[in-house]
């Protein structure tokens, strides 16, 4: 090694040694005859002293560091007359004797500081000096650890990682397939899995038994803020289980993740049925950090002649606790954040209860003091709050009172990210309607098995049915999401045909996976966690993009490395390929 | 959980509980009115017993239960009369009072036992049955292992693993890349790693200072017997550090797993120059587990009118101990081994050291008994042993003599599987000369480092360079390699243009490569294994298939699910791309 210590290490007991330190220049202060030179490195940062007992060759050199030089000095290392006890180096500083310059380096073109001057696109350019940044390579290291317990806690419980292939086969069911040509095969193309899915649920006719992967997967979406078209699962299955040892083992997972990676100790998770999810908060991803549940107003509000709610499918109220001081401006504005495309609502109704114990509300024609009071009663309201309503068509106005609700949450302070709220969210419908291809599709994937006790409804309603479908949220934002697998190949042709693939169609694609249920293939089940979701929560981020290192924007471009990029002729010729842009 | 215990954990300890067990059938022996069952899962064997105790109900699903149904047992440990003290569990069975068929299985394409009678091609197409087989399973199981213990010990030396990307940018330098369309930007390609090199390196420009990742990555050549189109690495790099301090360390991981994995504790690795192991061995990865080093007999050989030698470059020789008994026959077949297309040589000379002493030779009309008896001390043979001489140029010569080495070290034994002999190459050629393009080529890649005191020699003799590289060599197989890295951006100029990059191609490839080194790079380098190469030395295969769960074939096809497969036209026109094929 180049080094004898790390600039983290140094303290109070090394006093008198001769050291050996590498690292960046961070900061460079002449004061005179003396000279502070902070050097970092992934471990600290230390304090390099040159001063009047230094050679004038060495007081030369250190003069002309620059910001981001590697250097490498060796000193003697001395306590500090004034300490910085915010560091564990601070009680400490080297008096140099020798200083290596290993490398320059140009004025970079942000600072190198936990909160730097530099746009998103220069960071992005330059993204090798943005993970130079403390915050950055924080959340890469907790990523680390997080992947390490993960393999612990998943190893000690005889799950063992089995590779997967990345080059598969494409299938158009779900997100679009990125496929990549065959050289050797020409005119055919593999594709970058979405998933491992049908490999692992294999693994599990091969007797497997527990299996997990850490692994990439790819979608070619359009990307939305926050998605990625690489991004990373935790995916796991097991055999000769029900749902419930699912449920316990992954959520024994999480909260050893917590424990271990935060040392948050969480209480067992909380289950909600998704019927339940959607009717108290609008959203299949409730955040529990808080409350203010919804409270469903059809039986106190219908028949006073007020037509936006009598005509609603739903009327539906939440309690903004402390709300009541809100002004006009501030409720006129918030109207105005409802009545946007991305939310929809067409208005909203209030009820304030004021300090003074009476209720005022924005439809006092249609309810009088009395009615009013029933709200207040259903919805457990105090002087100092206020009530805010929506009516409207169930499922949209369901969906708007959810963001108003998480606004309001937001606005209140009750979305603490040091506070952890998990939630297992069973019971998901099997199918979902699709719009615009007027067809059932399957709201996990296809290999989701329906509840015996639902299978009968296939046919005459299967909107109804229920699938043994879990979701894990934390805070609202789900970070798993698994099922209980259909091992049976009858029953697994039946989704098939319900999902609105021909027998053919159903062979081609998936015969594989049928042909192997013929061979004795075990009762299974599963989960895959957003790798990227779930390190993001820990570290406290909105945005995926910090606990990737190379991430891609929105164009699905690395703008660093600028790819992708066009290819030679020749070798698209060799593929057999041509491109019609 | 279905079950209450594995099928491998059961035994004497347990008489009398009570239990339920999920497994496929092995096999079921009807005796008359008793039948044993055999179930299995992936922790062992366990024997169920019907007799006339059972009902006859369970008797006669007893009899109907075909080989590999998935069944759930509940009973009753028993201990058994006829014990098989071979197994865990051999000595208890388990007395039957319930049995639920789980699944059922049509008969498989081949006996599921340690030693099958499926050929390649129907193991290949059923996969998931193969990988049921004991000797597959636990090879994966090893895996699974060795990469949890080089996460181990290298987590414990502050390596973090960090995820590159998978969708990064093709490079016309090395293999050919598989490349991926865009659909978000039409016309331009990602492409598929082949290594993360260039981004290991930025990481260590970001100051990340020990980095490692078990990562895919993906050639699209043509397969050789044992090559896969996508193949796992451990990447790892370090800054700060020397060669010897990269040599240390990942001999250290590697003693780790012989210790841990295997239980075998190996000696300090052995270092031979590439120079020498050329000399001695004829490769550049020599199998140490034996001796049979080449001895160069020029002077010994020249000057006595034998025309084969006098006009080769060079005539060299091993003993073959004990090997003076292989008759004329064997004689012809293995000279007409070597004079295959595929080895190359002219013809084999050989000198017996026959069991009375006498030395008798091919060549006896050229070299009288004074002469042989100088060969026989130059090889330092006995009598019994045959020296056996191989003449022609020099490169040409020395790789034959290597293929005869091996063969005649596999004939005698001396290649056990269980004998573990490492062993570092360093002081590799910077350049290898191609005859086909008529340049220099780099021989590791272009990032390597010249070794200081040979740059001078880059322009007057470009093939005497030295590197910084280093390759980790098991029984003749190489499982490791790597080098210190260029750390300075005219150092690689000055590289791109010795392989043949004008300044233009070097800065549209690797410029971000080029700029990110003028902002503080700091000394580097690293090493990746090659980890299907090691767990299948591991497992003592010749053959890395059998340690990939899914592999491919030698066209890259995965005959199971049938892939590369073709694509709808719909999908090619999004991508705007077409097939030519």
């Amino acid at each position: 090694m180049l080094r004898t210590h790390t600039c983290g290490e140094l303290n109070i007991s090394n006093l008198g040694q001769t050291v050996t330190l590498c690292g960046w220049v961070q900061k460079s202060r002449d004061l005179g005859g003396t000279t502070f030179i902070d050097v970092r490195d992934r471990y600290g940062l230390t304090q390099i002293l040159v001063n009047t007992d230094s050679s004038a060759d060495i007081r030369e050199q250190a003069r002309n560091l620059g910001r981001e030089f590697v250097i490498k000095v060796t000193g003697t290392v001395l306590e500090r007359t004034s300490k910085n006890l915010k560091i564990p180096t601070g009680e400490i500083e080297i008096s140099v004797s020798e200083i290596e310059i290993l490398n320059g380096s140009k004025i970079p073109p942000f600072m190198i500081e936990d909160e730097t001057d530099g746009g998103e696109e220069l960071r992005a350019k330059y993204r090798y000096l943005d993970l130079r940044r403390n915050p950055i390579r924080n959340n890469l290291v907790m990523r680390h650890k997080l992947a390490q317990e993960v393999r612990r806690y998943l190893s000690d419980l005889d799950f063992i990682e089995v590779e997967t292939p990345v080059l598969i086969k494409s299938t158009p069911e779900g997100a679009r397939d990125f496929v990549v040509p065959s050289r050797m095969n020409p005119g055919e193309f593999y594709a970058l899995p979405q998933s491992p899915q049908t490999f692992k649920q294999l693994l599990m006719v091969s007797g497997f038994d527990r299996y997990f992967q850490i692994v990439k997967c790819f979608r070619d979406e359009d990307l939305r803020a926050d998605r990625q078209p690489e991004f990373t699962q935790i995916d796991c299955e097991m055999s000769f289980i029900t749902q419930e040892d699912i449920l316990n083992v992954f959520e024994g997972m999480t909260r050893h993740l917590f424990n271990h990676v935060k040392g948050i100790t969480l209480e067992s998770f909380p289950r909600m049925e998704y019927a339940d999810a959607m009717r108290l908060y609008g959203s299949d991803k409730p955040d529990l950090r808080f409350g203010m549940e919804f409270v469903e107003m059809n039986d106190l509000v219908k028949g006073k002649n007020f037509g936006v709610f009598d005509n609603a499918e739903l009327v539906v109220a939440i309690n903004a606790k402390g709300c009541a001081e809100y002004t006009r401006k501030q409720i006129d504005e918030l109207t105005e954040w409802l009545k946007r495309p991305q939310i929809g609502a067409t208005g909203l109704i209030y009820a304030r209860h004021n300090a003074d114990g009476t209720i005022k509300s924005s439809v006092d024609k249609f309810y009088d003091e009395a009615a009013l009071a029933e709200w207040s009663k259903a919805l457990n309201t105090e002087p100092g709050d206020m009530i805010l309503v929506l009516a409207g068509a169930k499922d949209k106005v369901r969906k708007q009172m959810n963001e108003l609700r998480l606004e309001i949450g937001g606005r209140l302070g009750l979305r603490d990210k040091n506070k952890f709220a998990p939630l297992w969210v069973v019971d998901f419908p099997l199918l979902e309607w699709d719009e615009e291809t007027e067809r059932y599709h399957a709201m996990h994937h296809p290999f989701t098995s329906p509840k015996p006790e639902d299978i009968a409804l296939l046919d005459s309603n299967p909107g109804a049915v229920r699938a043994n479908a879990y979701d894990l949220v934390i805070n609202g934002t789900e970070i798993g999401g698994g099922s209980i697998r259909i091992h049976d190949k009858k029953l697994q042709s039946l989704m098939f045909k319900h999902l609105g693939f021909s027998p053919e169609e159903a062979q081609k694609q998936f015969g594989f996976l049928m042909d192997a249920f013929e061979f004795g293939a075990p009762p299974h089940g599963g989960i895959a966690f957003g790798f990227d979701r779930l390190s993001s929560i820990f570290a406290g981020l909105d945005s995926i993009r910090d606990v990737i290192a190379f991430p891609k924007n929105n164009s699905g471009r690395d703008v660093m490395i600028d790819s992708p990029s066009t290819i030679a002729e020749a070798q698209m010729n060799e593929l057999k390929i041509k491109t019609t842009a």
